[in-house]
C-alpha cells in the first residue's frame, strides 16, 4: 500500500452500494457518528476508508447504512485479503496492486475485474478488521467495553447495537444467474463459475459437489434398476453389486479431490494463503495476552474448555444417543403392534397401518435431529472455542455422531440383530424417502412459500407492484433485510452425508436407494438453487479450497459401508448355501474378503493422487518461483 | 547478499579444511584448473566463492583437494540453504546475514556459531549448485556434456572424473563425542544434540528413534518376562498382554511424532523450508525444458517410467515374492525331514538338528534380503526417477514388501495354516535371534574389524604409530578416503521395522520377543555408534524434520498386528474353550473385537495431536509474524 489514497467523499456520484449495515432502532446518535466516522476514516488513522451512505426508509428511521468503496480502495483490499487472480500468461497469482497490469482483464476503468461477491467479501473483511484504538467502550454504551485491537463490528454485534451486516443482491445479475441455473429446462451442468462469481466459493463448491455426487451415483442407480425390475435375488449378482459399490464409492471420493483441486485452482482459492484466524464473535474470557500474536485479547483457559467438553458435552451427547436408542426401541414395539394388528384384522386399513410406524419414526428422527442440532450448537458455543474453525469441527463431530446413530441405528438393529432383510429393505426405503421429502419441504419449499407471501405483503404495503428488477434501492433493501439468513452449507452437506449412508451402508440389500438418491439430488439442485436465489439474504462469499471435514466424513462412511456390506452378504441365504457344512468357513471367508476390500480401498486412496498432474506442476512452478524470488532478495 | 565480499586467497592462514574432493588419477590438468577456478570464482561470475587447497600426498599425486570457506562466506551460505537457528529471545528463526546480530551466540569472531556439520552441508550445497554457464562440455573430456544450468559436480561424478566428495572428521570433536556417546559405561540418554552437531539431523533422528523405541519397548519387555518365567498359559493373561501391546504400539508411534517435533524444532529443521529438488545424479534423458523451472534439463517421459514400473519392476517383484515363498516351502520340507530324523534316531545330535533348518532358513532369509536389495536398487535406478525422494520411495516400497514377506511368510504359514503355536514360538525365536546376531555382525563388527586391520596396515606403511588425534592432515585424509561410505539410515530403519514386526505381529504368542528386542537395541546403539564413528567416512549432514516414510511403515505394521493378534487369540484353545457350543460366536466375537480395536486405534491417532501445544503455539507465532510482515510490506 505504498501509494497514498485520496479521501473520497461518501456522496460522490460513483457510489455503488455493496453491503448493508442495519443498526438497532434508537441507536444513540453519537454511536452512529462515531461508527460511520471510523468506517470512512483514513487507513493511516486506523479507519477502514470505505464509503458510507445512510438510507432513509419510509418511516424516516436512519437505521440502515449502505457501504461501498472506491474501485481503487477495493483493489488495495483485494491485495490485503490475498485474492488470487488469473494473469495474462494464464497462471494464477496472488493479486498485488503494483503488479495489477499483469492480470487478465485488468484495466483501470474496468470495474468488473473484481466480482461483486469479491468486493463484498473485501468490505466484510475490512469492516471486521476495523479495530478499537484507544476507545475504552463504544461511545454511548459504557457497558460495551473495548480494548486496543478489539474488532469494533464484533463488539457492536455482540452488544446488539448492530443488528446485521449483509451484502446486497444485484437484481440484474441474479436474474441472469437464475435463468442459466434453473430458469429453463435443460440437461447439462450447472453454471458453477457464475454461481461462484455471485455467491462465492463455499457455496459454488457445495453445488459442485452436489452435482458431482449426483453424476457419480448414476452408475450405481443404473446398475441398481435391473435388480428391482427383474427382482434378482442371486447372491452372485448382489456380491457383484456390493463390490462394485464399495470400490466405486472409494473412487468417487478420491476423484472428487482432483476435481475440487481443478475447480479451486481456477477460482484461485487453492493458492490463497490462510489468513490468521481472529477469535469468533461469541468467544469471551478475561483480558489477557495471546501467546501467538502478543496482542491483548480475551483468553480462556484450555483446561476449562477441556473440562466442559469431557464433563458436560460428552455425557450429554451420550445421553442423547441413549435416548435415540430408546426411541428406536419404542419404534420396534410400535412396529410389532402394527404387525399384530394386521395379522388380527387383515384389512386394507391395517396393511396401510404397517407403514405408519416407519413413517412416524422417520418424522420423529427428523425432529430429534433438529432439536439435537440446537442443543449441539448451544453446547459448542458454551464450550467457548476461540476459533470459528474449532467451533465448527466440534459442532460437526457432535452432530454427525448423533445423526448417524439416529438415522441408522434402527437399520443396524434390523439387519444385525433381527436378521430381517425384508424389514430392512422396507425400513430403508421408508426412511430414505420420508427424510428426502421432509428435507426438501422443510428446507426449501416451505421457506420459499413463506418468503413469497411475505414479499407480496411487503410490496402491497409499499404500494408497488413492480417486478424484482424494477425495485428502488430502498424497497430492495427493505425486502432483503427481512429475508432469512442462510446459515452455511452445514445442513446441506449433512443431508448428502446421510443420503450417502442410506445408499452405501446397505447397498447390497436395496440397490434402488441409489435411484432415489439420484432423483432427490436432481430436485435438490433446483430447490437449493431456489433457496439461495429467492428465500435467503445473499450470503457473504467465503473463499475455500475444499469441502473440509466433510471429505473425511464421507470417507469414514465408505469404510463403515465396507464392513456392513460384507456382513450383509455373509448373512444372505444364498451365500450361506455355499457353505453348507461349516459356518466357520463362511465367516472366515467373509472376514478375509472384508479385509482385502479394506486393503484395496486404502491402496486406491494412496495411489490416486489428490491433485491432477498439471495442477501439481502449476503449484510446483509457483513454489519454485517464490523460492527463486526469495533467493534474489 | 547485499554486501560485496572480498575475494579471499586460497592460501590465507585461516584456511580450515572442511570437505575433501578426490579426483580420478590422471585427471587432465586443464580440467583440474577449470574446476578449481570455478570453485573459487566469485559468486557474481557464477562461481562458488569457496577456498580450495591441493593436498600433496606422499606419492606426489595431486588428486586430493581440500575445500573450505571464509566465515563470512559460510554465513551467507547458511542464509542460502535456509538454516534455522535460535534467536536471543529463544525463538527459532531462519538465519539471514542482515539479522545475524539477533541470533544467540552470534559474534563476528565466534566461528562456532555454525557447527562443523552445518559448514560442511553448506559447502556441499554450494558445490552441488555450481552450474555450467556456457560450457558445452567438461574441458578435456568432450564426452562429458554440459548445458547451461547443469550441476558441474554431478556431471563430474557421473563421468567418473570426480571419485568422491566427503566431509573431514574433526578428530578432537570425534574423540569427545565418542567418549560421551559410548566411551564410558553409563545409564542414560545418548548425547543427541552433540550427535546432531557432528553428524547432522538425519542420523541424530535415527539414534533418537532407536533410543525412544528401545525405551518404548521396555514396558512390553517387563510385562513379557513373567509370562516366560511362570510359563503363564491362561488365555486372559494373553488377551491382556496383546491388548496392551496393540494400544501401546499405537500410542508410542503417536507420541514419537510429538517427541520428533520437539527435537527437530530445537534443531531448527522443523521450520526449514523445503528446497526445490534438483534431478538426482543418476537421472538421464533427452534435453528438454522442465515445466516447473522453465530451465533446460534432461526430461524423461513419465509414461515410459510407468511402463517400466508396471511391466518390468512389478512382475519382477512378484517373481521374487513367489521365489521367497518357494524357499519357504523348502524350509518346511527340511523341517519335516529334521523332525522325522529326530523321531527315528532320538539322539542328542538329532535334537540339535531340529534347530538347524530354522537357523539355515534365517541365514537364507538374510542373504535373500541382501541380494534382493541390490536388485531393487538396480531396478529403481533403471526406472529413472527424476527426484531422489521419489527414487527412495519406490526403493523403500519394493524392499519393504519383499522383506516383510520374506521374514514373516513362514510365521504366517505356521500360525494360520499349520496352526502350530509351538513351532511358531520356536521359529519366531530362532528367526529373531539369528537375524539380530547376523545383523550386528555384518553391519558393525565385521566392518569395524576390517577397518581396524586396514588402518593398522596403512599406519604401518606410513611408518607412524601416532594415535588418531596426532595424525597429520595428509595422514588423516589418506586414512579417511579409504573408509567405507555410510549409505544412509535405510538399512538401520529396515532392521528396526522388521524387529517391530517380530515383536508386535505375534506378540501374544511370544511375549519374550520384546525382551530380545530391547537387549538387541541396547547393543545396537553401541554398535551403530561405533560404526558411525570408526568404520565409515563421515557422512554429510542432511537436515530433516521427521523419519518420513518409516512412520507410515511402522503404523501399517501396527495395523496388521491388530489383525494377526486377534486371530491368534481367537485360535488359542483357552478362548476356544469359552465357546464350547458355537465356533460361529467365537469368530464373530473375535471379528467384533478386532474392529473395535482398529476403531480405537484410529481414534487415538486422531485425538493425539502430532505436535505438543507449545510447539504448535511457537509455529503459529512464526506464521503470524510472517503474515504481519507481508502486510507491512
Amino acid at each position: 500500500m505504498a501509494e497514498s489514497w485520496s479521501f473520497l467523499d461518501t456522496s460522490e456520484p460513483k457510489f455503488r452500494p455493496l453491503v448493508v449495515i442495519e443498526l438497532a432502532k434508537g441507536t444513540k446518535k453519537e454511536t452512529v457518528e462515531w461508527f460511520t466516522e471510523r468506517i470512512v476514516d483514513k487507513k493511516s488513522n486506523g479507519g477502514a476508508q470505505l464509503l458510507v451512505k445512510p438510507l432513509v426508509t419510509e418511516n424516516g428511521d436512519e437505521t440502515i447504512y449502505l457501504v461501498g468503496a472506491s474501485p481503487f480502495r477495493l483493489l488495495l483490499g483485494a491485495e490485503t485479503v490475498g485474492l488470487v487472480k488469473e494473469c495474462n500468461d494464464n497462471s494464477m497469482r496472488t493479486f498485488t496492486y503494483s503488479s495489477r497490469k499483469t492480470f487478465k482483464d485488468f484495466a483501470d476503468d474496468n470495474h468488473n475485474f473484481l466480482t461483486m461477491a469479491e468486493c463484498q467479501y473485501i468490505i466484510k473483511h475490512e469492516l471486521e478488521n476495523l479495530r478499537a484504538k484507544d476507545e475504552k467502550m463504544i461511545p454511548g454504551y459504557p457497558q460495551a467495553k473495548l480494548y486496543p485491537g478489539k474488532s469494533i463490528v464484533r463488539r457492536l454485534l455482540t452488544s446488539g447495537i448492530l443488528v446485521q451486516i449483509f451484502p446486497l443482491h444485484d437484481r440484474e445479475e441474479l436474474k441472469k444467474l437464475r435463468y442459466t441455473w434453473y430458469g429453463r429446462v435443460k440437461v447439462g451442468y450447472q453454471p458453477l463459475d457464475e454461481i461462484r462469481c455471485y455467491f462465492g466459493e463455499t457455496i459454488a463448491l457445495y453445488f459442485g459437489f452436489l452435482e458431482y455426487f449426483t453424476f457419480a451415483l448414476m452408475p450405481m442407480a443404473v446398475i441398481g434398476i435391473p435388480y428391482y425390475v427383474f427382482a434378482w435375488e442371486d447372491y452372485d449378482k448382489y456380491v457383484m453389486f456390493a463390490t462394485f459399490n464399495l470400490l466405486w464409492s472409494t473412487a468417487i471420493l478420491e476423484v472428487w479431490k482432483r476435481i475440487c483441486a481443478i475447480m479451486t485452482y481456477h477460482w484461485g482459492t487453492l493458492l490463497m494463503k490462510r489468513q490468521f484466524e481472529e477469535p469468533r464473535p461469541g468467544f469471551h474470557g478475561v483480558l489477557g495476552v495471546n501467546p501467538v500474536t502478543g496482542r491483548e485479547e480475551p483468553v480462556y483457559s484450555s483446561v476449562k474448555r477441556q473440562l466442559r467438553i469431557y464433563l458436560v458435552s460428552l455425557p450429554f451427547v451420550c445421553l442423547c444417543l441413549y435416548f435415540s436408542l430408546y426411541v428406536m426401541m419404542i419404534y420396534f414395539d410400535l412396529e410389532q403392534w402394527a404387525l399384530d394388528y394386521h395379522e388380527e384384522n387383515g384389512s386394507n386399513f391395517s396393511s396401510v397401518m404397517l407403514f405408519v410406524p416407519s413413517i412416524i419414526y422417520a418424522v420423529v428422527i427428523e425432529i430429534m435431529n433438529r432439536i439435537y442440532r440446537y442443543a449441539a450448537e448451544f453446547l459448542t458455543a458454551w464450550e467457548n472455542h476461540r476459533l470459528e474453525s474449532s467451533y465448527q469441527n466440534h459442532l460437526i463431530l457432535k452432530v454427525l455422531v448423533f445423526n448417524f446413530l439416529n438415522c441408522f441405528a434402527s437399520l443396524f438393529y434390523i439387519a444385525f440383530v433381527l436378521f430381517d432383510m425384508k424389514l430392512l429393505r422396507q425400513s430403508l426405503a421408508t426412511l430414505l424417502i420420508t427424510s428426502q421429502i421432509l428435507n426438501q419441504f422443510a428446507e426449501s419449499l416451505l421457506p420459499y412459500w413463506l418468503q413469497k407471501r411475505h414479499n407480496k405483503k411487503m410490496k402491497k404495503r409499499m404500494g408497488s407492484l413492480k417486478t424484482d428488477t424494477e425495485l428502488s434501492l430502498v424497497e430492495q433493501v427493505n425486502l432483503e433485510k427481512e429475508m432469512g439468513t442462510y446459515l452455511g452449507t452445514f445442513d446441506d452437506y449433512l443431508e448428502l452425508f446421510l443420503q450417502f449412508g442410506y445408499v452405501s451402508l446397505f447397498s447390497c440389500v436395496y440397490p434402488l436407494a441409489a435411484v432415489f438418491a439420484v432423483l432427490n439430488n436432481i430436485t435438490e439442485i433446483y430447490s437449493d438453487a431456489l433457496k439461495m436465489c429467492r428465500v435467503y439474504k445473499r450470503p457473504f462469499a467465503e473463499p475455500t479450497a475444499n469441502i473440509g471435514v466433510w471429505q473425511l466424513a464421507f470417507e469414514t462412511m465408505s469404510v463403515i459401508s465396507v464392513v456392513t456390506n460384507c456382513v450383509l452378504i455373509g448373512m444372505s441365504p444364498q451365500v450361506n448355501a455355499l457353505f453348507p457344512d461349516s459356518k466357520m468357513d463362511l465367516v472366515l471367508t467373509v472376514a478375509l474378503v472384508e479385509h482385502l476390500l479394506l486393503a484395496v480401498k486404502f491402496m486406491m486412496a494412496f495411489v490416486i493422487a489428490d491433485k491432477p498432474r498439471d495442477i501439481q506442476i502449476k503449484l510446483a512452478k509457483l513454489e519454485f518461483e517464490s523460492l527463486e524470488a526469495l533467493k534474489q532478495q
